[in-house]
């Protein structure tokens, strides 16, 4: 039996998915490119009659900008929104801002791949003072403390409890909801909703501005596993682009 | 004693402003003009550092868009927004999409101002199936009658009891708060806060994307009568311009 429905969508391109360097919680604009995507994605939803009952957004501007310009597209920037921190990208510590082919290139292949796509081991935390550190942040002053580093595990453990206290009643209440966000929480929750276990979640990449539709059953379970990109084409090639990253 | 700040934001110019219709809850874009209003809007925030804290907004993109633009350029971009249809411009009726010049010719001046700003004399109400009528809009799916005319009464009505239980306890708490709306629904607000008689707010015009600034004091008082406009020469330019609205 079917309930709501629940569309994931990464962000569009940004400044920094372009440059090739460790983004994270710095808040970098989508480019030119990744506005194409997002309005891409818009017209996917009206396309396959998709449209959003309500949205949910991080903190990051990437991701608050593609859920604009696609509602936009759909008619239907009048929906109730919700902004959570929670849904931010991985915090990627000391590495954030920097070019991640250079960081391969000196630190090597394998700890290059351990801080991407390690489960449970985060980068070396970012110096409080550094550049791109978010310490300060006007928009993180309800946190007790502002993460200095993340791993993919630390991301489960804020981005589950808000999915399931939060998003879900929404879901079960029948609700099509639509979760604007980035690759890193969108593969902890993709890990939730398919149980995939903390070794192959490593090789699960989410392309950029193509949403994503689980339809889940009472018990929030999907009833199509790995759920249905809605541009099942442009996918596979988006993935397998995020998959190289690394490569000059 | 000051606690929080009411930022009160008229939409840029819209396409219909331009052309010189009614538009009432017609959903019509932003001109080229308004956008870069919006811009100057976010632009005076920064400059007065006045950087909002939540923002509520109507169901119309004009109104949502121009907040977009504003809080994209104050680096806001991330507060909460609450939107709701009860700060929706007031519904001109079956007025909405006619040629405000042509409705004076038709029906001459004492007839034109009368539904322009008579208090509590609304203009006919439009055809449910109309092609500018909301009848069956997915958006006021929640209300029990979407309207069919309004008059400013009409807009108070719903307006300041939703400002007094949603908006003004945010203020209170001490918050810097923005309400992006519209021409009809900033004066029923503005008519309450500076307590307006119901023949003289007739002769008060907000002018376009201009944010007005009022510092209210623990019983929501204005501690400056009348607002303070962040640009004040353009408010006086704006406002004639509305008031001279009608001229072909």
């Amino acid at each position: 039996m079917t309930n709501g429905t629940l569309i994931l969508m990464r962000h569009g391109e940004s400044e920094w998915n372009a440059s090739n360097q460790f983004t994270g919680w710095v808040d970098v604009a989508l480019t030119d490119k990744g506005i194409g995507e997002a309005e891409h994605a818009g017209e996917l939803l009206v396309e396959h009659d998709l449209l959003p009952d309500v949205l949910y957004t991080s903190l990051l501007r990437r991701a608050i900008v593609t859920a604009q310009i696609a509602l936009d597209r759909a008619d239907r920037l009048w929906i109730p929104v919700v902004r959570d921190w929670r849904l931010n990208e991985r915090h990627y510590g000391k590495l954030q801002g920097l070019n991640k082919a250079e960081i391969k290139e000196e630190f090597g292949d394998e700890q290059f791949m351990l801080w991407r796509r390690s489960y449970d081991t985060p980068p070396p935390p970012i110096d409080p003072d550094a550049r791109y550190s978010q310490v300060g942040d006007p928009r993180y002053a309800d946190l007790e403390q502002v993460p200095l580093t993340e791993c993919l595990k630390d991301v489960v453990a804020r981005m589950i409890p808000y999915f399931t206290e939060t998003i879900a009643p929404e879901i079960q209440a029948g609700r099509t909801v639509l979760v604007a966000a980035h690759g890193n929480s969108l593969r902890a929750l993709v890990k939730h909703l398919d149980g995939i276990s903390d070794e192959d979640i490593a090789a699960l990449n989410i392309p950029t501005g193509n949403p994503l539709r689980y339809d889940l059953d009472e018990n929030l379970k999907p009833i199509n596993p790995g759920g249905t990109y809605l541009d099942p084409e442009a996918a596979a090639a988006g993935a397998a682009a995020v998959a190289a990253q690394g490569q000059k």
